[in-house]
């Protein structure tokens, strides 16, 4: 008997995918660092048959990795060395949206645009929104935390589950499916499974959280002198436009090389920092009164220096295409982006410190910056003729070092995995690692669930 | 050496309060279930003292309880049996409030109003609020989750907790003082400890998210048919209303009798429920207006029957001393107050359910209802004439049976402790108690912080 012979006969053949019948696919996440095809990928169709194939390879000290849409940037669902994927692929549905509660209870295999679809029929919103959405899955959007471009107003992931199912690495099912805002009877345990990429459990289901579906999006491209003024921004951004939805500033090096890739002429000349201000709104008159108005008062005041307001979908996408930058992907192959998080004041600093430092490294190198400023998330975008492994290490241990100095943080949203794994000491002190050990110790002593992810060796 | 001297040789006898030294204060929390005093009271006055102390009570294996302001509903804080009390009373003090993240560090032991008035100095808003906030502490509404009322719009203690530093039963200090909305760099940790009681390790500081401060605030009283329109309303008011604070219904049962222990006439007949709809305002007219404007759509459409506007903070007070029931504290002395969470579609029938048990078991009981119901929190106020022990058992064994029927919460915000440990299993599963156990022996393999709260023996 081996391991591969007992899940066949506890799930069933078609459950089990083993040599020539496991797809190029399986082999690794959107960072296309996985090395070698699964051992075997497993597709169970319900939280019984994780369960099931938990228990054999517990007994057999199996490898597993868990498997979701695979858009994942830090090599986490990659399953190397012999280990077996466990794809969330069948488990997929939605089970109940409850408009009252305005809660939807779904299958971590749903993808994540299926989800928010299903809620928009309804007349809700599903805050979690992320550029991979159709396919990334809720499970792979909980494991890793994820962020996106709803944050400012909704949070990360964590604050959009209530509740969740997940199967620990014994096979124990821990259905923690809870619907209600509050819940103070004991340990909070979904915490433990949401940003665990993985390593702690393997999760079936959850409960989300679900929020009015706005009616309408107001937007505005703002010009900005100084990173001071772009913090001041924010705050009365924050202070006066209560349905604000994002707060993206990109700094001149970006929104010069966008602009231009796309042969957009915005402001008569590109500012220091460029700023999308939107706000979700009910579509009155009134909303988009007090937009203009507050966008008056910052150009009296000085706070911006110019202000273009979307007529239209049409130009608020237009705004959008320069923040998300696929032009630049398209025009720099292999472009590194970096993703880590700083308190807001000092995001203006690091990037000056970030640019000299990368830049003396590599004189010819692109080098520019965006990011989520509301959130503290800063995007570093860097790129070289014929990057190399040496040259991607050499702009990890610079932008890295960097963070640790300032006591920032190395992943805002993308998660360690493997890739940022040997960094993690950078941004977490070695109690606070030792104590992830214990954890992880506590939940699978056998190692089984994803191993060699998150926690360095 | 006993464990006495040995903490006296350690923090000096000025942090060791022994035998007579030992005010009263020191023997229970709010609900006054302590049975004894502490066999000791520390008063650390560093992190490092809390670290010291820890390491020599692991080693002797003495039970230490954590007590913070002693506000606590649950017994949590109660020092029985001869356990030694560490109190954070001298570990005070607001240590940044970085404007630029919106971020206040503080120290455990500071007063929760102390916090709130150093943010609103600097222009920002502590949302953590409770009536306790004159003594209850920032470390025990942390430990407790603590809810409050702002959670509709800003979250419960857990949303509002950044980062965080703790000692662990060992003495090993965890810091975690994350300033950062967006970190995932490994596990959450600070989940661990947020909610825990004391039983996991012993906050000593805490990096908490501010908001910008409203400057005004609406508040509206509305007359409700059904349930069913109470949610309606709800629903409407999260859409149309960005600013919502507060969404408080009393049932009929409860509005009558603390009406009339005022003496105020609100409406002519009193409904069968009473909602009080509250909104964060910038102060200007355009607010005003967008409230009063939903507040009439919803009179035409009838969802309403009545609204009244207070007109001045004077007026909004008296809507909110109706909704706190301060008159029925002191009319019904001994008061119980059930603290549960359902789905929000079901308050309304878990409510009739709940009334008809108690007052079959009790024929002249006061039995009546009020809640948080935009947060899922529901209030069970339960009265009769010299209520002793057993009926108290009585009380919970009825309210609980029916709250796991519902599947709720049986502690929607105060927690466990030791009142409610033994209907932990009416909200969670056998293997998520067996779950608790692992994380509670992973961090304090000794036992020895808080034993007896939270999980039952
Ligand atoms: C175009 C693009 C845009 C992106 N934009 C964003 C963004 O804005 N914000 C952001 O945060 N991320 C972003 N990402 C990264 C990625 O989409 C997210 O991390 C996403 O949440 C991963 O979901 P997934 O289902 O693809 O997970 P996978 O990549 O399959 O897995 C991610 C990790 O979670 C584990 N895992 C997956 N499913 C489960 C499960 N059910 N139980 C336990 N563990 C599981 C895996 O083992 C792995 O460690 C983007 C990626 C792309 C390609
Ligand atoms: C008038 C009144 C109104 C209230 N209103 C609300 C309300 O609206 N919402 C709500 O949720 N609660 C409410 N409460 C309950 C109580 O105020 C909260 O639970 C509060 O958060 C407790 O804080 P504390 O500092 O008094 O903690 P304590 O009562 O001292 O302790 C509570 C628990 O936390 C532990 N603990 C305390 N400090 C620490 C620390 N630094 N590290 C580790 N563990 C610690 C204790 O061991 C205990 O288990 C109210 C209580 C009163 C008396």
């Amino acid at each position: 008997m081996s391991v591969i012979t007992d899940l066949i006969e506890a799930l069933g053949a078609d459950a089990v995918l083993t040599g020539a019948a496991i797809g190029e696919r399986y082999r690794s996440d959107a960072s296309t660092t996985g090395r070698t095809l699964p051992l075997a990928v497993l597709r169970p169709a319900s939280t019984q048959q994780v369960s099931l194939a938990l228990q054999i390879c517990d007994r057999y000290r199996q490898p597993v990795v868990p498997q979701g849409g695979r858009t994942g940037l830090a090599g986490g669902a990659n399953a190397d060395d012999g280990a077996i994927a466990l794809s969330l692929e069948r488990l997929t549905g939605i089970e109940e949206i409850d408009v009252a509660a305005g809660t939807m209870t779904v299958l971590a295999g749903t993808p994540l645009e299926v989800a928010q679809r299903a809620a928009e029929e309804m007349g809700l919103l599903l805050p979690i929104d992320l550029g991979a959405r159709g396919s990334c899955q809720i499970g792979g959007n909980l494991s890793t935390n994820a962020g996106g471009i709803r944050v400012i107003r909704h949070g990360m992931t964590r604050d959009n589950v209530l509740g969740l199912e997940a199967v620990l690495a014994d096979g124990t099912v821990l259905s923690s499916l809870n619907k209600m805002m509050k819940n103070n009877t004991g340990y909070d345990l979904r915490q433990l499974f949401i940003g665990a990429e993985g390593t702690l459990g393997i999760i079936t289901r959850a409960v989300l959280r679900l929020r009015p579906l706005p009616a309408a999006r107001l937007t505005a491209l703002c010009a900005v002198e100084t990173y001071g003024a772009v913090v001041a921004l924010l705050k009365s951004a924050q202070r006066d436009l209560p349905g604000l939805s994002a707060f993206e500033a990109m700094w001149d090096s970006y929104f010069r090389f966008n602009t231009e890739a796309l042969a957009l002429s915005l402001f008569e000349n590109p500012p220091p920092f460029a700023v999308i201000i939107e706000v979700d709104s009910s579509g009155s008159g009134e909303d988009r009164e007090r937009f203009e108005t507050f966008l008056g008062t910052a150009l009296e005041d000085g706070t911006i220096q110019d202000a273009l307001v979307a007529q239209s979908e049409k130009e608020a996408r237009i705004f959008w295409s320069v923040r998300e930058g696929h032009a630049m992907d398209q025009r720099l192959p292999g472009l590194v982006n970096l993703d880590i998080s700083l308190p807001i004041g000092q995001l203006g600093d690091f990037a000056d410190d970030c640019s000299a430092a990368l830049l003396q490294h590599f004189p010819n190198a692109h080098v520019s910056f965006f990011g989520h400023v509301g959130d503290s998330n800063l995007h570093v975008a860097v790129w070289k003729d014929g990057i190399d492994a040496h040259d991607l290490h050499a702009i990890d241990t610079i932008a890295y070092g960097l963070v640790r100095q300032f006591k920032g943080s190395i992943s805002a949203e993308h998660g360690i995995g493997t890739l940022k794994r040997d960094f993690l000491d950078h941004s977490r002190s070695e109690a606070e690692i030792a104590v992830m050990r214990r954890i992880k110790q506590a939940l699978d002593p056998n190692g089984i669930l994803n191993p060699g992810k998150v926690l360095p060796a």
